[in-house]
């Protein structure tokens, strides 16, 4: 996959050089490309942005040096341009799934200021990271590439380990423990200590259901459960004292 | 405000030494500090995780190194202390409007793997970025500093700026412009040029409403509509051809 990200702060990504998404542009994977669009400022004075039209507090970027930045990036392959906006779509699970079978993505991130409008006409996606503000479109975007390349085939490894966890399901994790055994006097549940498979399936299994229960039922609701789930369910809810 | 951040990356963190984040360190708003909590490991060989009792995929971050990173944190002000948690609540702008209150923050972070059940119960919020999964607690946490420190009194010396914009009042923003009047035939609305404040304020307020109308009706419903937006409420739905 081929990422290019148009920012004023090349120097931000220092976390996309580290951990997993250094092994997956040491392996090939990945193959990321920062592009900084003051290099088609407006001027010698290195102006990207400018004061709106009618008025209004802070400045905006303006749309030339954004798309000469964007247009000087070979696009054969018909990438997806992704503007960050806060009054785009919101970004899910699904988004980055949807984003990891593609061949070439390109971000283009704000930090601070809004954009011109007319930079709308020139990407296919505008994403929010969600309901809150935020200075640094870098972050948001930074997010948005650590949930996307985890899903390309072999960079984490470990096919099993994607597939079990969080919301790939819609429920949320059962609890999980290690070493020590007793931890100033709390100790790891005796069934995880058994030793017999089912029953620590069967655990792990009916804890999850207890965990979304509580925390996130809104998730049980898109979740399809086993007819074990749906039992586990029930036993749960009059664990729990439910109404 | 403080912030202390208990990480096995802490060069990971470079984004919290630019713009903003720079400038609130720099003049004394906030007080960052980044620890490693594999000071902590348990043994010579700087071990901090270890292979989850009952099986399983991954390895899990051991509760001793974390409890004891904590605890080498005067916590005499009573912080916050946040797990970063795909489990735990949703992060929105409430939640760092809350934050932004407090005089210390301390946010565990981990990466890729999982934590000890146990290590919960020494933390007072367990929060999510997200619905989405992630390699790297580093980025959701810095995305969450970002969203809560430029809240802060003055830290964006803007107080305009901050009140006026998206998601502060359930509302998108409108449409914005700057120079050039004319970009490849694309125009500036003549509204914007025309110098009269309150046909400006209006168009501004009506196009706010379109935007959220065609975007996120969602937000509508939480929204309190002055009587001029709800009146462009009406207009909108009518012009952009409501059922």
């Amino acid at each position: 996959m081929k990422i290019d990200v148009l920012t004023l702060f090349p120097e931000m990504f220092e976390p996309m050089h580290h951990s997993m998404m250094k092994q997956a542009q040491e392996s090939g994977q990945l193959d990321l490309t920062l592009h900084n669009f003051r290099d088609y400022a407006v001027n010698k004075h290195g102006h990207v942005d400018d004061y709106p039209y009618g008025g209004g507090a802070g400045m905006l970027l303006r749309v030339e040096p954004i798309v000469q930045a964007l247009e000087a990036i070979d696009q054969a392959d018909a990438p997806r341009i992704i503007l960050l906006d806060p009054a785009g779509q919101k970004f899910t699970q699904e988004t980055a799934a949807e984003w990891s079978q593609e061949a070439h993505l390109i971000f283009v991130c704000g930090h601070y200021e809004g954009f011109d409008e007319r930079v709308r006409h020139y990407v296919t996606d505008e994403v929010s990271l969600g309901d809150y503000v935020l200075t640094n479109g870098e972050l948001a975007t930074m997010v948005m590439i650590d949930a996307t390349v985890r899903l390309l085939p072999e960079v984490l490894g470990n096919d099993e380990g994607t597939v079990q966890e969080s919301h790939q399901r819609s429920l949320l994790e059962y609890p999980q423990y290690t070493r020590p055994r007793e931890f100033r006097g709390m100790e790891v549940p005796e069934t995880l200590l058994s030793g017999h498979h089912e029953r620590i399936a069967a655990w792990q299994r009916k804890e999850a259901i207890r965990r979304t229960y509580l925390r996130r039922p809104d998730l049980l609701q898109q979740a399809e459960l086993t007819p074990e789930e749906a039992q586990d369910l029930v036993e749960v809810q009059r664990e729990e004292g439910a109404e």
